[in-house]
């Protein structure tokens, strides 16, 4: 019976996404019983059952005579009816909810962001004192649609200094990393598309592919970046329109993009015409500069994103496009269309931030100090049997395999009840290849409480499994 | 000869409307020549070369012996080609650009906001000083999803104020006013649905419904809400998913909802099964608080947006959603796969703002210096022949006719020559019939340099038709 169960669970999971992609449009007439039972190799019973039980949810409807239909306006858009089935609680919007939502007491070493008291708190505070000085027209009028120029400029500069060369024309100011990967997608895709992500990749990355409703592939993840072998097959077999990555520090891995697999990467997407989105958000981080993929192609089919969240501030909303110009133009356009510009004030504080002597030191400080909490995390975690799959040069991940092939998502759950948010591997890996995997966030891991709670729940689950 | 032409754009945007609406999805076969040109009621020359055009562009192709295909990917989403064909030059983002584009020291009387000299810049000077010393989470770290707590707080009350019952959980902050339409666009649409607006409204109401690749179809707008009897044709016919509206202070009429019309139209929106989604941007204007239709509807099928763009500040993004309980949650879904949280940092300003004394005083003065803008524009418009279609209550705009039968979006070209940002009626328009019609913000027309601009255009296009 459970398996009947998981295959009607199945069918009705394949039914949802197609009608989320529009393969089955409203008023579309649903394939026949008979006819899905062979293509999903399953019996009739099973797709009868999925079938009324859609119904019932009225997603579809039957007509007298003549089968089922997609109905109109069954269900608002619901992110989780989008995509493969997956284990309750290890949805990608999981770990978001659980982090964002958590009291700050808690320790969030699934979150993906430092202590507030890890941050240049102090840089912030002058930063706002003296934005609280300047013109009105900064304080209470919108934007120009690209952005505060001066921080544009600052941002080419930056670019510049790994390679990227990009006049501030080229650049677009947005709201956040994420907003700017949202209107990147909305500029580019079609509902239906595919997309190619990394695997494991950053969780939110398939939430928001989701919510265009597209189809999201994975491409096996080395620590030098996507595995060239796999990636050609991908192009070939699936046709992505957009492959997105981190070159820098990727997420969850730490791993870097080696310059000979840019080369090979970038080679392989101009023949298949594809564009890549390279996130740049924790580029403050590196140490040492990783090749970046803006860097090798000019920006002929890279876009280039990030935003400060991660170094400068979270609270302040201020991410960024770099693009071909004739792209950018009618990412303007969009960006009116979708959030009538921004202001100046959030770019004036972190262009400030930026500028400011203090945050070059703040910086050398906090990579100091992400590395000592790496090595006495690789030690504490090893003494409970958990072991990295690589040890980064830079940021705050820790990618782990878990000992004696524990499931994360059940070592996630059982922690949260201790009052730890963790980020389980399997909201990272789109084929959900990574249920032994359990990503660590370094900056997170000062509670010593953390490890008694792992070691906890690590020995309930080996005791009774 | 400029007859067949025009067919011809015609037929080309009525294909690519139904490629951007997937009504022709990729790869979709079109329809064969002889069949469209019959549907369309135009020649079959006609369709050959607006084929021959569109297939030049690289939107369709052609199959040897199997007619014409949809490409798979022609072109990026360019919010241009969506839509009916418009005039160049009074694209509804054509007012967008103009005025944020626009140099400082420019005259902007078609812009939508109040000049920063305007605004509490002395206020928001001293909720940033006092918010540069609040907690460091406050600073540097994301928001709970929801946003802000003590302002979502502050929202309900002041909701309640104008009979809108709802809890604080049931508030949802956003990074701008328009960010929250978008986001329950998102929600509520899919490609292809069609959505009711006022005609005229907010222009970036159809920029943004493009956007969506829905069709927009405008219900004439009276001085207390929609025209009732050609609203419930339109429900009848369309069968629109969505209607959005101001219910407080129209924008660009300046017209308010009354209580009958509010009442016939809800019950209305009921029996068609409709979502109405108020956008209440203006609400602080107001010196006599209108009908709320979510106030009526108890957010049954309602919702409710606004931000504080207008009154506080537009550099300071924050906007809010006001919404069922269940939507609600599956929005802050949405928000994160899409923008990630937000921050605390502009929510605690605007806090700060509303909650300031001198709020409440400068809110007063900016009503009477409104009224006093109001009345000398009125005045010296109507020296020019230009009459209110409507004197509005309260808010910035005034709703003109222009005289002689003058095309407003010639004379908004001419008048950007000298440096003069103006608002055609077009824009506003969703079946362009207000081309004899302009958008005037009173609180722009105090430079009389803009008044010497519109005599010297119109005497010319008098004498020089």
């Amino acid at each position: 019976m459970p398996r009947q169960g998981t295959k009607i669970r199945t069918v009705m999971e394949a039914i949802r996404t197609r009608i989320a992609a529009r393969t089955y449009p409203p008023d579309a007439r649903l394939p026949s019983v008979r006819a899905l039972a062979k293509n999903m190799q399953v019996s009739v019973s099973t797709v009868v059952e999925a079938y009324d039980r859609l119904a019932a949810e009225g997603v579809i409807g039957a007509r007298a005579g003549s089968g089922f239909y997609v109905l109109g306006h069954a269900a608002p858009l619901a992110l989780a009816h989008i995509g493969p089935p997956r284990e309750r609680d290890v949805d990608p919007l999981w770990v978001s909810r659980q982090s964002l939502e958590a009291a700050d007491a808690m320790p969030k070493p699934g979150c993906g962001w430092l202590p507030a008291s890890w941050m240049d708190v102090d840089g912030l505070r002058s930063a706002l004192r003296a934005v609280a000085r300047a013109d009105g027209a900064v304080l209470a009028d919108y934007a120009c649609p690209l952005g505060l120029p001066a921080l544009r400029e600052l941002l080419a500069r930056r670019m510049a200094a790994v390679g990227i060369e990009v006049p501030a024309e080229q650049i677009m100011l947005t709201d956040s990393g994420t907003q700017a990967l949202d209107m990147v997608c909305r500029f580019l895709l079609e509902p239906g598309d595919t997309v190619l992500v990394d695997d494991p990749c950053y969780f939110n990355f398939q939430a928001l592919l989701r919510a265009h409703r597209v189809q999201v592939v994975g491409v096996a993840y080395t620590p030098q970046g996507p595995d060239i072998a796999a990636f050609a097959a991908c192009l070939q077999q699936h046709a992505p329109r957009l492959y997105i990555t981190n070159s820098g520090i990727h997420n969850p891995t730490g791993g870097t993009l080696s310059a000979s697999t840019a080369h090979r990467l970038l080679q392989l997407a101009e023949q298949a015409g594809m564009v890549v989105v390279e996130d740049d958000i924790f580029a403050d981080f590196e140490v040492q500069p990783a090749p970046r993929l803006a860097a090798f192609d000019g920006l002929a089919r890279v876009i280039h994103i990030g935003s400060f969240s991660k170094t400068v501030s979270a609270s302040l909303r201020c991410g960024y496009i770099a693009a071909r110009a004739d792209w950018i133009d009618s990412l303007v356009d969009l960006k009116i269309a979708t959030s009538f510009s921004g202001g100046f004030l959030a770019a004036q504080v972190v262009r400030t931030v930026l500028t400011q002597s203090g945050y070059r030191k703040h910086l050398e400080a906090l990579r100091a100090r992400l590395a000592r909490e790496r090595d006495r995390a690789v030690e504490r975690l090893g003494a409970l049997g958990i072991t990295p799959w690589l040890v980064p040069r830079a940021g705050m991940f820790l990618w782990c395999r878990l000992p004696d092939g524990i499931d994360a998502a059940r070592l996630a759950r059982a922690s949260l009840q201790e009052g730890v948010v963790l980020a389980p591997g399997n909201v990272f890996s789109p084929s959900l290849s990574a249920r032994n995997l359990m990503r660590f966030n370094v900056s997170q891991l000062t509670d010593s409480r953390v490890f008694d709670v792992l070691a906890q729940a690590l020995h309930q689950m080996r005791t009774a499994p």
